[in-house]
């Protein structure tokens, strides 16, 4: 079921290609730039889980409670190729940054040589995976009523990733090591900003703006709905709140929770596909704020030393240090706990309906069904 | 004066920072996290010769017909410092993609050590100066009748700028030369793409879209204006066209004068404050294009064997060719024609009035002031 839906959703982009191809057509681009611009969107945009985009699909549908079809499928279709092709300018630029090698088990697009040779060029495609998005919006949404919402959300939330990245670069730079810079409170920063926001509340905020469920007139932000002095999060929706602000008070921690999980999947996982590289990249990640919170003198010490070292005989003394904290429950804790904090969220949403569309507790018990236990 | 209009233009900058900074103060934003964006802002948005955002100032006090005051300006400058944040946003990337030294006499903001190690960062602070565009229109504008105008226009120039930026980049790679890929018509191509719709039509459509000239239901693209199998401009403005398409027709053209000069500048100028690196560069510029139109097979053969290598003495070679091809007298031909026919072009615009707000040939006489016979 899930994958026809995804070969579906997938099927879609070859419209979505030719749109934003025969763009360069009517502007007499030059073949070589037409080619370069068609593997720049084959290579990076479609490869993914595409969870992102699917997820806009899903959410429409359960605010309609009936399938979509025709035209009406493509455009929601449409929105959700806009996270992606936002996720696409986020992934080909982060490898750069990262120097990463593999992305979506293919060499990252920036270490390409044939047939294109990319190199930095990759920055300049990854700005036109991005102007892609506000060039097919325009295209399909400019006139109607809630055009301008479709903007503005994507360019909170692109802020928001770039805030939140700007972050974690100056909080964790591959070669220069210090833990004094890490902290559960500097975990969660990053982590809703750089991908919470675009990551799970943009997808179902889209959905919710096509189907017309008014938009206030102050779109919540963070400040309004999280605090950073506390790792506590509220555990209660705030009555009169719009549905946009419940959503939001809801899919930021679920999405903090779904990065705590690869976090830990990244130490802790069997049979995730991948080798996990954290430790030896000097990432923020959960387990070590949690490991930095927990740990003795002496073991902070040994995580000083051996953190963040491209060495697998270090990276094996910190998964000790792990192991002696017990961290495997921590998180079994953790995940527990954040489980029926949202659920119980989810459970006291109020069902609201505008026109023949509703909105309900459904839209995220799909995403709490992804996530809760997976092991990959 | 024009002294005096740059630094009452310079003063709002400290403004538009704080309040940009203000917005991470208020998302509880790390003190290093907030240091770093204030010196990206300080070190790349306001050091150059702000020519573009003053251009916002200039056309729409000629358009109102009085000087602008209070917040007006402030509003005004804002616009402008649109265009600037823009500009900033492609220097830093550009810088990075060229491996450029140096950048306004300072190192390029990627080769930054102290107080910050930027490197390969700047791609997300590029990002950031694009996303504080989206900030300050959406704080200062949201609600206006033409805030979506002013969106998308910043929107369509980044694409068209992006799209020129990758011709470049493929048409004239560093490491490849390949003189078959030049020509007149490329150069048009990557000029008015990558340089004239952002530098000379953004700032006076911003203007006129604050003004409130009505924008026409298609606002103009090149593909209407400007036609690619010929190097032959239209030099007439087309009866009954809206004021956009007009301003378009004459900026273009002005602006693809002006990157012309600038390459004219780059290989003959003297005394121009920098070493035109053009040749060694490997840069697809008016002077190899033009040269490679005249040459003979033998002369071609030189320039083939000696454009775009690292040595100043192959670089000579390519400038004998230059001068036995008499491109300086080209150079000359091309810039009183050029300035003949934009100069017709203006003194054809029919006045338009809008309220308040004249349309009128006055908002392009003072660009061709600043860019005819310049030195440097």
């Amino acid at each position: 079921m899930s994958a026809v839906k995804k070969d579906r959703f997938a099927a879609t982009f070859s419209r979505i290609k030719d749109e934003l191809l025969e763009f360069l057509d009517i502007h007499h681009m030059p073949p070589d730039a037409k080619a370069w611009f068609q593997l720049n969107l084959e290579y990076n945009v479609p490869g993914g889980k595409l969870n992102r985009g699917l997820s806009v699909v899903d959410t429409v549908e359960i605010l309609r409670g009936r399938p979509l079809e025709g035209e009406e499928y493509f455009e929601v279709a449409l929105l959700g190729w806009g996270v992606e092709l936002l996720q696409a300018f986020f992934l080909v630029s982060d490898d750069l940054m990262d120097s990463s090698i593999t992305r979506r088990g293919q060499p990252c697009w920036y270490r390409l040589e044939h047939p294109f040779k990319v190199g930095t060029i990759a920055i300049n495609d990854a700005f036109m995976l991005e102007g892609a998005i506000y060039f097919l919006l325009k295209k399909h949404f400019k006139g109607r009523p809630y055009y301008v919402d479709l903007v503005d959300l994507f360019h909170d939330m692109s802020y928001f990733t770039e805030l939140g990245q700007l972050i974690d670069l100056i909080t964790a730079p591959e070669d220069d090591v210090d833990l004094n810079r890490f902290s559960s409170l500097k975990h969660r920063l990053i982590v809703v900003y750089k991908t919470s926001y675009y990551s799970f509340y943009l997808p179902v905020a889209l959905a919710m703006i096509y189907s017309g469920i008014s938009v206030p007139k102050e779109m919540p932000g963070l400040a309004q709905t999280l605090r950073f002095d506390s790792v506590e999060y509220p555990t209660n929706l705030k009555p009169g709140e719009s549905p946009y602000h419940v959503a939001m008070d809801i899919l930021l921690p679920l999405g903090e929770y779904f990065q705590v999980q690869d976090d830990y999947l990244d130490c802790f996982g069997v049979n995730i596909g991948k080798v996990g590289t954290d430790i030896l990249d000097n990432k923020c990640s959960w387990v070590i704020c949690t490991a930095l919170k927990l740990a003795s003198p002496q073991q902070r010490s040994i995580l000083e030393a051996n953190y963040g070292r491209k060495s697998s005989e270090m990276e094996l003394k910190c998964k000790e240090v792990f192991e002696q904290l017990n961290i495997r429950q921590v998180y079994h804790d953790y995940e527990e706990n954040a489980y029926k904090r949202i659920g119980s969220m989810i459970d006291s949403v109020r069902e609201e309906t505008w026109g023949n569309v509703t909105f309900r507790g459904d839209i995220f018990r799909s995403f709490v069904a992804k996530i809760y236990k997976r092991q990959k």
